[in-house]
């Protein structure tokens, strides 16, 4: 695969520390021509889950060939295995932890099949000596800029069949015309986004958030009056739970993990 | 105009999320020889006034050519049109909501006069499908990589008279000797910016600031001992309240919208 | 000293404001091929020797001939002096109000000797007219953007004996076996950075952080039980005092300034 030049970080750093900085110090130092963007460093701490879903909302924006670092490891320093992942046209360099359980959940059949894996064993490619406590610094940032800058899948390690999955990542169908899912995501504006992909819904579903009745799927936030709640198509493409002009999180209480009920009465045919 | 191949962002989207991301994404899988700089994500959600505050202080900075995206738009969904805007040497790209007043009427009139406003009406640069509820992503930042590319401005929609213009935006002249303005920015450190040009003031000017006597108007933090307040002329070449090592808004209890007067006694000849 | 063409950015100045923004369009207008990182922008407002140890943390992560912008300047407007600084395969830019210590305490003798300091007084350099409230932007940025375009130190100004250090960035040795430190930065996750050397300790060291006795030095997280505390050598090369998957600031009650002591039972032959 060609590659863009373009490495993109999501972890849970936050930025009031240097640590996303030191990712960016060492892209450089393997390659100053690559392009460093930060997704978000501000996925809550320790949060896979959340940052699954982000980083699948936001790599196909990017220009194929860029490579995607996920850094969310409670499990650094232990024996959990690192992994780099060429799929989808992109590349993804991260623990082994679920933190692309979205990402390859969302490949189509045929991106799946194609799909190669490999764990990261070639310290050549790492910065020496290895931190205990920082392997995004020392190995998967060191790793990531190789990638991007032309190196061959196969130099970081040898391949690898499969990847950790987190089951809690897709929706469960609960009756015929019943999906169950979760918020797994609230914005800065205290929209809910969760894990119902909102392709798959018909304008005439139902949606439960929380315990709260918000009515049929909506177009936009414009479509109700300000201040009332409503379910729409996000732009994550994913089912969304807003307040117009406020926050859903807020004004219905709703928290990351709440669950979110689609109903299609009209489908009990399928 | 010649193009600096800079694209600045200020947006209310914080950093928790990956929209500013995503409009890093879109800027460079349309031209990747752009650079991107965010100027502050950061904005108090839908603070319209705010944003157009920042972005004045800012675009002067920039080399000429340069492209600002603003983006504040709690009308997503709605039918307030997008504009673009070649004026000043600069480049802005922003929903026509009031977010370019304070670019707008800082302009010399010469200036004004020879600035171009566009709707934003051309989908050949837009991203599709449209998502109803992040234009920033699918049709702002396209567009803004466009003209930062090198695109006409025509190119992205037909010419429009006038874009809307927020009225609070400037001070008022409430007597001969009298600026009434208000507090349009709180800083980190507490300082709070108004939108009273310090130009205007002469060194004898006496203010008040949300009731509090701060007295003539000084140079420097280090005019008044540490704890004490103050007025001077801040870095943004406004009126701003301090407090000497410490936080105007805290000590004096300050808030964005608060009134602040300037009266100037010995002016009454003008 | 030849020039990476990479400008990092250490600031208090939060991402609320535009700021941080404003470095970065005065570093690009001096020079469009520079490379700007922000390492952080958070450091707590006015915390010198905070960020003085998160430079030091971070600044031989850049490749040779990096420039270091640094800016906590409580001072600004006062009459300290600004400094820049050739040292360690590296330039530094600074106020001279001990930001620089820790950097300059972590040469190695031979760098010391051959580091070369001057005070910025070359006003052709700088970007005018000069506010007397944002000398980073007006002063500092220029400055730091022409040498990291390749200008020598000498143009910045005429050289300078000595720099302004803090007394107390360095722990010190209470009898033969014991060492006391203090706590400088506290992490998004709670881990408490000291200013203590780790690579000084032996491994069967016995750590106390503010009155609660941590046992052992360890050499990762997992050494010890999720929930407990722990001391380790920190990813920056320093004691760090930590628990497992947990909030060592939050669980211990540890804030910065808070002393740790290090006691080595067996080195009392020494």
């Amino acid at each position: 695969m060609l590659r863009s030049g373009i490495v993109t970080l999501t972890t849970d750093f936050g930025r009031r520390d240097i640590y996303a900085g030191l990712l960016h110090a060492v892209i450089l130092g393997i390659d100053p021509r690559l392009r460093v963007v930060d997704l978000t460093h501000d996925v809550a701490p320790h949060a896979i889950l959340e940052a699954a879903f982000l980083l699948e909302s936001a790599y196909r924006y990017f220009p194929p060939g860029t490579v995607h670092l996920a850094v969310v490891d409670p499990g650094v320093g232990t024996a959990r295995p690192l992994i780099a992942i060429e799929a989808g046209a992109a590349l993804f360099v991260a623990p082994d932890n679920g933190l692309l359980t979205v990402v390859w959940q969302g490949l189509a059949d045929e991106e799946r099949r194609a799909a190669r894996i490999v764990e990261l064993t070639e310290a050549r490619l790492w910065r020496l000596p290895v931190s205990s406590t920082f392997h995004g610094r020392d190995i998967l940032a060191p790793v990531a800029a190789h990638l991007a800058a032309g190196r061959p899948l196969e130099e970081a390690g040898p391949p690898r069949e499969g990847l950790t999955i987190l089951p809690e990542a897709q929706p469960t169908i609960t009756s015929p015309n019943t999906i169950q899912g979760r918020i797994v995501h609230i914005d800065r504006f205290g929209n809910c986004s969760t894990n119902i992909p909102a392709a798959a819904l018909g304008g005439a579903s139902i949606v439960t958030a929380g315990g709260h009745p918000l009515g049929w799927l909506r177009r936009t936030y414009a479509d109700v009056a300000p201040g009332q709640p409503l379910a729409l198509a996000g732009s994550d493409g994913r089912l969304e739970v807003a307040v117009r002009e406020g926050s859903a999180a807020e004004t219905l209480g709703l928290r990351v993990g709440d669950p979110v009920w689609v109903r299609t009465p009209h489908r009990t045919d399928r």
